[in-house]
């Protein structure tokens, strides 16, 4: 069989990528700062609907640039978030990633206390002493604890990517989460999002501060 | 703020979620043995597209559990998949899931020859010797790398799950695929997929034949 493929060598699918994403964004006017994280959101999932649900908090992105500037740890409930996370570019800043699902004491406290293990690692983490960066895909639940725990004075991220994925309190914990006047965030209204789009989130923060040409 | 949330246990939150997407699919007739892989790709993404552009080669998915009780290795293009690939449910088949996008001898391989590092990564696995399933969910190189190594007689996989996601020959890579008849496989036609998606729908195959009472 034969199909006719685009010549484009490897080091330049992602610029024509985005160069195909802007054209097809078309006349719709971006914030400057904004527009990587979404077009980036639309590279990682070819939906153009993050293009309409994404919401920024005022300054969210500088806020971040500003945490991630000081070493922030990003803190992600999933593996595959953590996964997705670009090491070379967190290595650059003095950055780490981390996620807790996967750890003992965590599904210890979860059994315990009757939370998803989620919940139990919103609550570790929110005893860490660096500033912090939470970016959550899959779990409502997570989302729920950190705005309790923002609510009890027992925690100040420096940045919530509220994009949890699904169907049961998806959509009203990220609305939880947009209601924090004082808590910067990046949220996908409505039901979409994912680990996936959390570390990609994360990534387009990040490839604006480091060199990329590793 | 209040939000009334849903109170759902939270081992009851993935039955809940599926229930609500089968509601929504209506009264739309979905092969039984497919329903729970388009199900976790809905599940997974929250985009009911994938009830449309998934297209599945005929038993495929009866193919892919063959491979699977016969301890097949999944090989995907990214960690992020692999990361995401329920390894509890692999062990239970003696299952193995691989990448080795971040091998040095496939970042050797790939510059020397000018390729994306993908296609490296499907030249190393060619040469195992074990049932192979691919699962690609970023790379529209390393499907066009498999389709070759299949037409020149160097590989014969149990199934390919080709749901890359993107701008720049993603389309064309999957519709080669879909034009092997002698191979099985499972492909999200256009341009959406993902790691998110490839992992999902690992975990859909493998959900069916283990016990997921852990």
């Amino acid at each position: 069989m034969k199909i006719p493929l685009e010549t484009v060598l490897p080091q330049d699918i992602e610029t024509r990528s985005f160069a195909i994403i802007a054209a097809e964004l078309g006349d719709r006017v971006l914030d400057p700062l904004q527009a990587p994280i979404i077009q980036r959101a639309i590279h990682t999932s070819a939906d153009f609907d993050y293009a309409d649900n994404l919401i920024f908090s005022p300054h969210a992105v500088e806020k971040a640039w500003q945490a991630l500037r000081q070493g922030a740890w990003i803190v992600t409930d999933t593996n595959m978030a953590k996964t997705g996370v670009n090491k070379t570019a967190l290595r650059q800043l003095g950055c780490e990633v981390h996620c807790f699902m996967a750890d003992e004491d965590v599904a210890q406290a979860a059994k315990a206390n009757g939370t998803t293990r989620a919940v139990a690692c919103m609550e570790k983490a929110a005893s860490l002493k660096v500033p912090l960066i939470f970016a959550i895909g899959n779990a409502p639940t997570a989302l729920i604890r950190l705005y309790e725990l923002i609510r009890e004075g027992r925690l100040k991220p420096e940045l919530i990517i509220g994009v949890p994925v699904g169907f049961v309190n998806v959509v009203e914990s990220k609305e939880l989460i947009l209601s924090l006047d004082d808590v910067p965030h990046i949220v996908a209204r409505g039901r979409k999002g994912g680990s996936n789009i959390a570390a990609a989130i994360c990534n387009a923060l990040l490839y604006q501060l480091v060199d990329r040409a590793y």
